[in-house]
């Protein structure tokens, strides 16, 4: 029981999120600042990857109409502009007292994980029967 | 020792998110559909309102240079367009010997908490002295 | 001898000049803040006003190949999201021994400047003549 | 008595601000038209640069509540996605009575200067005081 979402992040994407979440950090906007770091460059806010554990949680698993509870994220390695990150969840368990799913949340570019996690989620009835 | 940032979410907030992200949730998106749900409307995505807190994190305290290692986020109650949202990050505790700090994270509008939880940073030894 | 740009400023537009820019000064972005300032809620940059008189010069009159050499910018009153702004720039005189163009350059909502000054373009020959 | 901001000018940047202030000048978009120039290549507009000026003196110095009174640019070399500009603001001087600061401004790339110019801003009481 598992859903996925893959998308490449552009230089765009990391404009726009810096101006959304108003995340102005140099590691992500400035390329001199950012070689100088351990990441030698720039790379894309963490939240930006976290995101699309959001957008395969909303979108198709558990997807719309459930409610996000909780999220808990570990961020293991950078991710740049051009990197295709892959994001999958994986239903760990479906408390149907309660109407709650716990999901593993994971991201990947290539074979490193970037960025690990749980999700629960508020599932209406109809929904969390459609999820076991 | 804490650190706020204060911004007001709106449409095309949501909309800009919504591409970057690829979080199509109609319940950010199709009012139709949000006016059938609990939230009575159309909301912002909870991962829009965490975003906050890496601002906060990545641009004052600790601020530039330090190194996301993890978050936990709890969402507690929906954010709408015109919604202002105060991002607050309070240190629990410094860790001199691993170069961490751990911070309490809490978004809210007005009186209500809308997003809290917990993030871990690494800290160049520089800054994590001055976090203390 | 003139030509005009007329724009209705959204808040989206004011978003991703925040983005672009890096200026996040609450004045543009935070309402609660805004309204405690002699503007009584958000306003858009002054410098995304003065961008569509670029847009006029650069792409109306002198128009393409010409070279920005200067810009002097008086902001005269706020502009807000929803406000259409009307730019007008008026060639004032043309150095053809220099190849230079020196325009005033207005930008108004309904009646009310908003932002004026004067503009120093190069421009090839063949433009400064038919820009006579 | 001065403040900075660097960041690096990319290709999305570029677009956006093409988006936002509706100049679709063909130097910034049209890579053929582009190399026909004497900037043999696409440049960023010079107003972006020149947003950076507002981003240092909104967020930084003097920082939000001061209002922009005006702003003379010359726009002295281009710049290209890629590159890092560096703005720095300098107090010049500072009018207790009228409570307006006047400050020099100045983009660099490199060692090259791309926009200088003049500031002045009106600044609350209590902030004009700190600003000295």
């Amino acid at each position: 029981m598992s859903a996925a979402y893959a998308r490449t992040v552009t230089e765009a994407d990391v404009i726009l999120f810096a101006g959304v979440s108003g995340d102005q950090n140099p590691v992500h906007l400035n390329q001199e600042f950012a070689e100088g770091t351990r990441f030698k460059g720039r790379i894309a806010h963490g939240m930006l990857t976290a995101s699309f554990i959001s957008t395969v949680l909303g979108n198709k698993l558990p997807g719309p109409g459930c409610i996000y509870v909780s999220q808990n994220l570990k961020f293991k390695a950078p991710v740049r502009a051009g990197d295709t990150v892959h994001t999958r969840v994986i239903v760990l368990d479906v408390d149907q007292i309660k109407g709650r799913v716990r999901l593993e949340t994971l991201c990947r570019v290539g074979d490193v994980t970037v960025v690990e996690g749980e999700a629960v989620l508020m599932v209406p009835r109809r929904l969390s029967t459609a999820a076991e």
